[in-house]
């Protein structure tokens, strides 16, 4: 079918049907790694024709920049928002969690960099700028959990706790992955993260 | 030209050939990212042919796990030995240097694995071996610097950090590489790693 011939469906179908196709190739992207994945198989595991998906991005291309505006846009809602009244351990733990779960839904933008960006270097970009958010994230709520009297450190010790809780919170998951094989993140795992990063800024809690 | 009609070369000439054939492909997989490169990129970079290059290599597959095995050998060849020898915490600094110059000279292993495992499962359950190996090395390490009175925590303590201290000796140059999108890693940013490493025990240490 020429993509080009199709008839427009209506708008409402249209935003259901774009979203959809954005969902299905994230999830292909996160589970057999975007390299080996096109148009077409995303097609016809939505069970829709190749045109219909060119319909609404002419390229995976399209779809990785669209994938990746969304992702900027979680990071920044989780981690946007006045500091300074953050004034309870549920709350860094809270923002914590979510990482998690963002980077986990968005996975391939992670760790599949290196194929993805070969042709468009300025998204390579915007993802460091990403990375040094979180870094620097973690460096503030850091901060102000010494302003809070949770924690208790020299000034130049904090900034390489917190690069090291922002590796143990970004690789998290690529480590679980990699150590095991297998496909699928449990809850466990997740927790067991958390108990990871927890782990290393214990020695500097003030019981 | 047909790679069956090539003259086969002298058999020193051959392992030299070869040699080069897989340094240069290591070289490239690491550098561009294994799925953006082909047999004939590789020729080309060499300035041989396509068939010159097929005479040793039939496909990336059989260069892939050529270079794994390679990567175990190294691998083996750092960490195995008799741990009871060790005495110096230079001899613990020795193999965490060793490591990350391991790592990063087969990245593209780690880095690409979902890309590269997807039509050679079996690899990716050695490369999981070979991830656990690195964890169980750092868990022995952490053990021996406890009996020599280097270290002191508790026994659960130092599961949580084996596992930290692995994660960030293994993803240290993913960490590198992402957080400024460059490609060549620098000897200070090598050591900025290592001391990254020494910042997770210090807290544990025994002065």
């Amino acid at each position: 079918m020429n993509a080009h011939h199709q008839t427009p469906p209506a708008r409402q179908q249209r935003g259901k049907t774009r979203d959809l196709i954005l969902k299905t190739a994230r999830t292909l992207f996160n589970e057999r790694g975007e390299a080996n994945v096109t148009l077409a198989h995303i097609a016809e595991h939505l069970g829709i024709s190749e045109g219909n998906v060119w319909y609404y991005f002419h390229s995976k291309r399209d779809m990785i920049l669209t994938l990746f505006v969304e992702l900027e846009a979680r990071v920044e809602r989780n981690l946007t928002g006045d500091l300074t009244k953050i004034d309870q351990m549920q709350q860094f733990e809270d923002i914590l969690a979510q990482s998690f779960h963002d980077m986990w839904d968005y996975r391939f933008l992670y760790r599949d960099h290196v194929n993805w960006s070969m042709d468009q270097p300025a998204l390579n970009e915007r993802l460091a700028v990403l990375t040094q958010r979180g870094h620097c994230a973690v460096e503030s709520l850091l901060e102000r959990m010494v302003q809070l009297h949770l924690l208790h450190m020299k000034e130049g010790d904090r900034s390489q706790l917190a690069t090291n809780v922002w590796i143990v919170t970004r690789y998290w998951l690529d480590h679980c992955q990699e150590r095991a094989a297998h496909h699928q993140i449990t809850q466990a795992e997740m927790s067991e993260g958390i108990a990871q990063v927890y782990a290393l800024v214990q020695p500097y809690l003030l019981a």
